[in-house]
């Protein structure tokens, strides 16, 4: 395999940030003048841009099993509408209290924090009035399994107790959640979500959803590392927030609890893992495993 | 009608209300020890009680149309936990700073904020893992049309922008927003969504839900103009809540803006606007109707 494989992909990745990028605005135009100023803070931080790397890969896996855009593209606006309402309640002063993210102001220093707790609110609840619209180019059984997938993924046995565990890590030092533990719920749930949001759009049996459940979250482990190693090494103009400042909060990463030879030795295994997940659907999984690569081997 | 006809309604809601209680205690049972904090403090909040209120209207709604509890009971437990979340968030120092709520400490005083953001997130969350699990008694179409009714009151265009203009209207008087778009918003849209959630359960065509959707929106409206008139009546002890604290807060109460008299007169016009909704129905209706009378002339 070249080293460059993955080079197309932040051109991949540009493109169906953009399409997505234009829906959620659509999403989100006030329909009326009553409720415009909550949507008036969703779109702030939804704007705020981001790799859509978990629409991407909702839109990559639908595609690669033959659904078009137009069946997924509900699902990738869902699913960054949550990421999008956990960046801002994570921000908040009662969490890890953030002035920026993606380099502009975080939404409780523009909106104030009553607004930027109701304007996650409202995203999180939001994403399932998207994904539970009349859709005829699904089946409602489609339709439900996915909700049931992104909630899943994004509850209490997921995302929101990731930030629990993390909050806690941070806060208490004897507190037992490995960094493995934290990085699986708070990231770990929503990435294979999003493959597995694909997979069901893109109509697949048990099989080839367990293969891609595989992928994703070894996907979303890799990414995770990455992240971590990324966090030691960049400067905060690449990140769009503060570099090195998980370590300075404390926070359990990757790097801190293994050493930066073990998390890139581990982001590699992962990534093997991933790319074995795929094998079975041959050529047709170029673009997914080029992601999966880049996600590894990403310098920002 | 005898102006008792609603005298059974408390006790036909303290049994529907522990056959709730069960059921919720025994869905928010943490399957695994990672997660164990955050279903704590989910569970606490839930535990607080209530008169759960939203459920059996959910209930009822679903049974004078032949469904069994079964089927209706997870959207009975979900509207529930929404409930729920949003008296989490409403109570942060962000937002009302409220110490207690029926009668015990609210979730920030007991766990700190970060939970409490984290538990309402959690429950919103959760609501839709409830409704969108595989129940042999609903199809598909079904579940899904019951997660857009939910997610539609709570979402941006229901509650969370209510809760914004309570917000507004309280910090400015000179917002625009009057009390019964408030309501409409705040209380209103949720209220509306037990009766048609109970509506799709149990089946009902686009004439009969449109009918259950009328009287969801007369009863929501009818329910919180009563809750104002209460407000400026009951005892701390009898609300389980700061009695007078709407006032206090300068909160917008329909009894603030357009005085006692006119209040009554008005959730006596939403009552028989109620009625008037059930009228095809039949005897049928007489929980629904009764439950109507109770939340009009209730005393707590």
């Amino acid at each position: 395999m070249a080293a460059d494989s993955h080079s197309h992909v932040p051109a991949l990745l540009e493109t169906i940030g953009a399409e997505v990028s234009s829906h959620l605005e659509r999403l989100l135009e006030p329909p009326s003048a009553d409720v415009a100023p909550i949507y008036e803070a969703m779109r702030y931080s939804i704007a705020a841009g981001g790799k859509r790397f978990r629409p991407a890969l909702v839109l990559l896996t639908a595609r690669m099993l033959g659904a078009d855009d137009a069946a997924a593209m509900p699902a990738a606006c869902a699913i960054e509408m949550i990421h999008t309402y956990s960046l801002i309640h994570d921000d908040l002063p009662a969490m890890d209290n953030d002035d920026l993210r993606r380099g502009r102001p975080t939404s409780h220093k523009v909106f104030g924090e009553a607004m930027a707790i109701l304007a996650g609110d409202a995203l999180l609840t939001e994403a399932f009035v998207v994904l539970s619209r009349p859709n005829a180019r699904l089946s409602a059984d489609q339709q439900i399994r996915v909700v049931h997938e992104l909630a899943s993924a994004a509850g209490a046995c997921g995302m929101a107790s990731g930030q629990v565990a993390d909050l806690q890590a941070e806060r208490d030092p004897s507190c037992p959640f490995g960094v493995e533990t934290i990085h699986r719920l708070k990231t770990g749930r929503m990435i294979e979500a999003a493959v597995t949001m694909g997979a069901v759009l893109g109509g697949a049996g048990a099989e080839d959803l367990g293969r891609l459940r595989d992928y994703g979250r070894s996907v979303g482990l890799a990414f995770q590392i990455a992240d971590d190693i990324l966090d030691t090494q960049a400067t905060t103009d690449q990140m769009g927030k503060t570099a090195g400042k998980d370590a300075a909060q404390g926070k359990r990463t990757y790097v801190s609890q293994f050493g930066l030879a073990e998390a890139k030795r581990r982001a590699a295994d992962e990534l093997a893992l991933a790319l074995a997940a795929l094998r079975p659907f041959g050529d047709r999984s170029h673009s997914l495993a080029d992601l999966a690569r880049f996600c590894v081997e990403r310098r920002a």
